[in-house]
């Protein structure tokens, strides 16, 4: 089961990653800008959960790879954008970036739980692990983070159900595994039925 | 005593989160936006502060009903914005936010001291914890932070000046209690004075 | 030795404070905008570095001289920009930070392997150690950071190929001052080099 969670992160990293690639396109970035993008995205989440929760090493040290990997990514990606093509369908991203949001919100909030927190604390590293990295990537950007504007499709509340699921299973006594998976699925879901029916918040 | 200081410490987070709402509001921003807004305007600086000073838990994460009242506050304030309605005379709000001022200064130069670390670098610390919030506030919300502005009557300056009261009354052996009610007066009083007299740094 | 790297990195310290003196002057800032601009300049990739690794006391706390000189540096420099003068010739300031951005580049891959994490990690440190004080400085002041733009000659490359430089010699049992001069040797010449021929990425 923990492999399966491994390749679902590594999909959701690299979506992430994917999602600065296309941003440091946007504003004209050289490679070096393209994979700060692209890095501050894909862990700049799990960097601020780990720095406010105080565990070290931080993911991407003890992971080295994944980095390493999306050096490799940024230049592939930017020799194919020379070439003007999109390399993924903007559907296809869709489905992973709300996968990506919904299991970095569930691996936030259990590493949360399981440093003794309470839940409404832990609920909010959920989101803030789940959310940090785009909102960093659009501040280097130069823009007002797009998760808090009127016209984006709900986002960050999809990640804050997905916590409250977690946390709720749990309560009631269902093991981690069943709770991970509530968490991605409601998370996953919420975000694909908001972006399909176009649903944003009233407030 | 801890219990009137806990009152103001309370408005002084209430104020600062109404801060972040109104600037949330000017930018058009939905109710996710307005909640971080809030959040990180009132928790901004504090928790940078523990941060650079290693101590956990996190002050929003020890207290976590500060977050929930913020919550709930941001959905007041958003469906009476809906109306058209200041809910809160601007005057008001400028004696809370200075007194606000004044007091994070205050309890951010006494915890600094408490580690250990010696006075100018507390005194930096005491700012930091005051005037951080609002420079993130800034940041989210695509400006050039409004404390750095020439236009702007001294803010960071009161606070420090509140510090190096603090400071000199901790060297003189005064209790902490002394120092923190001067520096909190000395801090709120000068920006004040500073607003009604259009006071600026001559630099 | 010792006290050579102490002069340089004093050295460091001010130009990388400096260039955020010009830049708070460009947007027209005050006398606490200069100060934070160059403060947060000089001390905040050092700062980030400590973070990432969790080491304390940070480097500004223990220096505590340093932030004072950067204070009485902010308010001779607003003097002197009032009567119009440029206080430094742009090619030795070209020349200092250059020598600057080795330097830190040298100073953060050391740090980051002495607490023994894996090479490729140890070398981001580095490079995050030269160039967040840049960043956030241009996040300040509302701009996409400079060395992420296409226009920009290497930077941040120089600041990777020297602390590759210092991990290769670490590797073939060189002593740590060896690699420390050929690092900041290494990122300073290829900086000047990229400035003087206009080199950019490709990419």
């Amino acid at each position: 089961m923990n492999f399966v969670i491994g390749i679902v992160e590594f999909f959701a990293i690299l979506t992430f990653a994917y999602s600065g690639l296309i941003e440091a396109k946007r504003k004209e970035m050289d490679f070096v800008g393209s994979c700060t993008l692209a890095l501050v995205t894909a862990f700049g989440g799990g960097t601020l959960r780990d720095i406010l929760l105080d565990r070290r090493p931080l993911y991407w040290i003890d992971h080295y790879e994944y980095p390493i990997i999306i050096f490799v990514l940024a230049a592939a990606v930017l020799v194919i954008f020379r070439f003007n093509r999109e390399i993924l369908d903007h559907k296809i991203l869709t489905y992973i970036d709300a996968l990506g949001l919904g299991l970095f919100s569930a691996s936030g909030v259990a590493i949360a739980l399981e440093t003794g927190i309470p839940i409404f604390p832990a609920s909010l590293i959920g989101v803030i692990t789940a959310t940090t990295g785009g909102v960093i990537r659009d501040i280097l950007c130069n823009e007002i983070p797009i998760v808090f504007r009127r016209e984006t499709q709900l986002y960050v509340t999809c990640s804050f159900v997905g916590t409250w699921t977690f946390i709720s299973l749990d309560y009631l006594g269902f093991k981690h595994i069943v709770g991970l998976l509530a968490c991605t699925l409601a998370a996953a879901s919420l975000r694909l039925a908001a972006v399909k029916f176009n649903i944003r918040l009233p407030l």
